[in-house]
């Protein structure tokens, strides 16, 4: 089984961290293939940089389902031009928000998501009040770059720690949900000083990819997903 | 004032059409400036679609506010990259489908979206949802492709005619939104012959752009819609 | 074009200072044309108020459509007695607090009213979630007795800046909507004072009602807002 | 103990009804006091009715508590004027609609009110909603106009259990409320017909106000319901 | 009329002051029967509490119908078994929290649960959420094990105090649920102290249950609360 | 890893058809640990049979967790006892329902869930609700008892595709979710059929619960889920 993992930032370091963390928990038949979008932002923090994601995203997605993937993960926790990379295929794509949401779900009733950039805070309250979980999510930003995670003299893990503390004493959350692809290598550690679940999106959907291939699930192709229509699309590199 | 009406799609006569429209309606002092993208599907159907369209949009966008445009609307019901297109710039942007449910809000209790393809009834669904009005309006799609609608020959007319119908009798509707740009010039005679108010969204979202610009109010920078942070963005043929 | 901008309260001071703010933003050929309700309480502060404010508004409504009206605005954040004001009449009628609530949502995903007096907070906290939006909108009540704003020795406008101040701070506010109508003179000054947009309900729903008229929309008469049945109605001084 | 049983219409033989049934299930040392508005409405359809309406019931209110009455229920299923009539007193007010649907909670997962005139459909929806149970009660209008209920010559009654049996079948109706005060007779016999509980609000008013009245409990007076600010209201031949 | 007041856990002394405070407010001709369920924990904390206390409940339910009672209470704030005793019998079952509730519903517009123990908070929170109330209920835990309100040296009632101080200041709230079978003593001086009504769910539906028979209303038997259908029950000590 | 999939009914020829499912889509190294509940109806169709099938479902799982189990699936579509489950253990537990409608979210944005009995349809629809799912997801029952999916001579399965068919027209399915453990067998050959996904909950729980284990997830025991407080449990032949 092929997991094509797609990074739809254009930063490398990022995507050798989610490899190497969806690597260390897939079966051991399972590849993933990780791959870096050519085109778009070097972070995503906000709509803007979402929407300037989605073209290379959906190119390497289309090479990717080409070249036999079984199942593609898109790497950013803002879910990403999921909708569209869903109407455009029939393997499973999976985003990191809602498959981190959902395994948070069978774990505990309220849950805290803590994000990065201040940007990014309303975007995934939207996601959570559209995955139907408002009743039970809260999301936090601890204000911190994306790209300041790999720096090692940034206070960017304290800062992260910090509203954590307070998500546990003014939310009563039972579970934190790690709000940005690139906090996948610090979830073991931070479950293990806070005791409570904590959640990352890329293992959480590395996990689900591997499940519906397995259980032969595919994107459904009647109503919302239906292939797109036959028509031309101008000034892009790939075609359709 | 100046109105820059953008067309996400890159078909000239639907442009042609909406500027027209927009045109008839826009006070004696507002020039509407229409484009249409260079950059995009033919026409926007679903997700797929709506994704492909937004960075044709926000490069036509930026070309407009650093043009000096008051005010932009998106010409397509879906309301294709608002978001995106409200984080990078200052000026008010305004989509179909906000502005012509805003409308029918003040004019009636129970509404229905009337659209064409199948593949846009689920996303306009869930703009509905997102503006808050799930307990007020239903979303039918008459099957048509967006294309024909301007083919005379076509039975594009007569099936959305016996949607508005259904949607009469079978929702209860006291009042139509026209859920295609493709629609505007339909608006008066379907109004004329069904005796409920019938709304289209590229003048309901000219005059809505029209009020913000004369009440000097301006997209929030604080929050959500925060210009973005500066960083690389490959591959794009605008600058950020 | 003219306007009937009816104040549902009987303070004649309240009526100017709205009839100023929306002729300031009207159209050139637009005639706003003020009125105070006769019979009604002085100020309108929760729902005892409304109730009783309703008949006197519904009387000024009938003389003003039967004047020549081409649209309404009850002046009054509470929207009180819009939904059988609409029924009454086939002018399109306008709220303060929806025309407001709308603009706001094309600006800003986090948005805080602040409103004058503490019975004020629960009626409009119903609107909001009628209008639904309760996922986006906050509302605060500074303590103000409405009566008091005209007072130059009250420390009113103090109190209200300071409860901006919290709804920034504590609420994440993007955007302000002021939710008294008697606050209409102090939007500009409060957006340059805070850097957010600021939205008035008077001039918001001015330039609503110039939008309707000039989109020949009306009020729906089928469903809800049907002309009224006939019937005896007892101890009225208009009749029906 | 005694109940003000108030008549927010000028019909007396819908008075005369409802006080019959209240009288018949009320505790032996329970008075009724039925009172027919006398400022309103002959029969209250819609939102224009209801507004009329409410003066002369809070006029009778008034009186009522001024009385000694113990508690009050507004007799029309649209709860005309029950916001207004708990800030102006401190005795417990009860409304039909969310009498009747409080007590068919208890016996049903799936209801459905059968209302009388469509122009009550809408306005009773959003009483449903507002009391949270959107999600378990549909509305039904069966096209009656409400003096018809009490015209022997009428269909009123078969179109009345078309639209229940409509009910049962098409809404999986586990119980059914009457959604007009002037069907308060028809309860017993409509619940030996269908099988199913058949709840009607004027009972179910009384019985929940002597509950209110014998466990000491009163409308707060604290925030929402407080009592209205000294002010001067204008008009009004009863003063506040 | 006779009404089983059933206490699902198996303290003999929380059965007594609930079977108090029902008897003191039940009419002259209704018998209140109390009954301290043989098999269940001794008080019923969080979900898995509730789950072993269902099958004692159910028992003394049969027992009850058999023996000729015309409605039952099941004595716990958490609704335990509401909807599975709904199914089994024909007689109206209350459930605390949705008799308070109610009540509460008719006499404020924002209401305060304070329950005892943390594990509680949660379910509570889900019964508002299902009864409709979210957006007018909050819910706070006092840190009380349920067994410590008759511990006259425990410092429960002024912990309770604090915390209904908090509601008061912090949520608003105008009126006070008491979560919790065990406070049922306290709810008339709670009211005497703090100037808000002050419900406690056991006599909430001493008098819903009252209502429910004279006004002969019954469980539906169609649909969710259809008789369970024949089969074999293992292991229980009682036929279905 | 071993996998307890325990069936709370005590229908042995059920727990075989979903141990064999389960066991078919498992990773090499998990192994199904299948346990028929001893104490429960022999089949689970509503809130009575749901309540008596938990304390045989609970001991079961005491059993399991002490006997090494790493985590555990309740066989029943309708999530019995699962909160309780999760409170008196630390090794995740999946239920069928929120495990299948997970992944069927993943797949498809409308979709309908086909159960057995009518009296299971309700049940299903507010776990739809509570799930977050109420937007995208419909309940259907095709009045097929339980325990006749395995009569070969019974129209079960015709019933069954009956209402698929039915669910793709009238509810513009995408993809279909079975509503029973007792149609395991059944997903692949109806997807065959009718072209889009059927999800099968047994299945999804078990590669959901493989998912946790790998990720080194369990259940949170801060808040809803606390380990019970001690506290004595009368009448129970296993110690808590």
């Amino acid at each position: 089984m092929r997991i094509a993992l797609i990074n739809p930032n254009t930063t490398a370091s990022m995507t050798r961290k989610m490899a190497a963390a969806a690597s260390a928990v897939a079966g051991p038949s399972t590849e993933i293939a990780a791959i870096t979008a050519a085109m778009g932002p070097a972070s995503i923090e906000g709509y803007y940089d979402e929407a300037l994601a989605v073209p290379g995203l959906l190119k390497e997605l289309r090479n990717a389902e080409a070249g036999g993937a079984d199942a593609a993960i898109i790497g950013c926790f803002d879910d990403t031009g999921l909708d569209a990379a869903r109407a455009m295929s029939t393997i499973p794509v999976l985003g990191l928000c809602e498959a981190a949401l959902s395994l948070a779900g069978f774990l505990a009733k309220r849950i805290s998501v803590v994000t990065t950039d201040l940007r990014a805070r309303v975007p995934i309250e939207e996601l959570v009040e559209r995955y139907g979980m408002a009743g039970k999510v809260r999301v936090r930003a601890a204000g911190i770059p994306v790209l300041e995670l790999d720096n090692p003299r940034s206070t960017a893990i304290s800062r992260l720690k910090a509203e954590i503390a307070q998500a546990l004493e003014a939310d009563n959350a039972e579970a934190i949900v790690l709000g940005c692809a690139g906090m996948a290598d610090l979830a073991a550690s931070l479950q293990q000083e806070f005791g409570v679940p904590v959640i990352d999106g890329v293992v959480a959907a590395a996990r689900q990819a591997e499940a519906l291939v397995s259980l032969n699930l595919r994107t459904s192709k009647r109503g919302a997903y239906a292939y797109p229509a036959q028509k031309a699309y101008s000034g892009y590199l790939f075609d359709k």
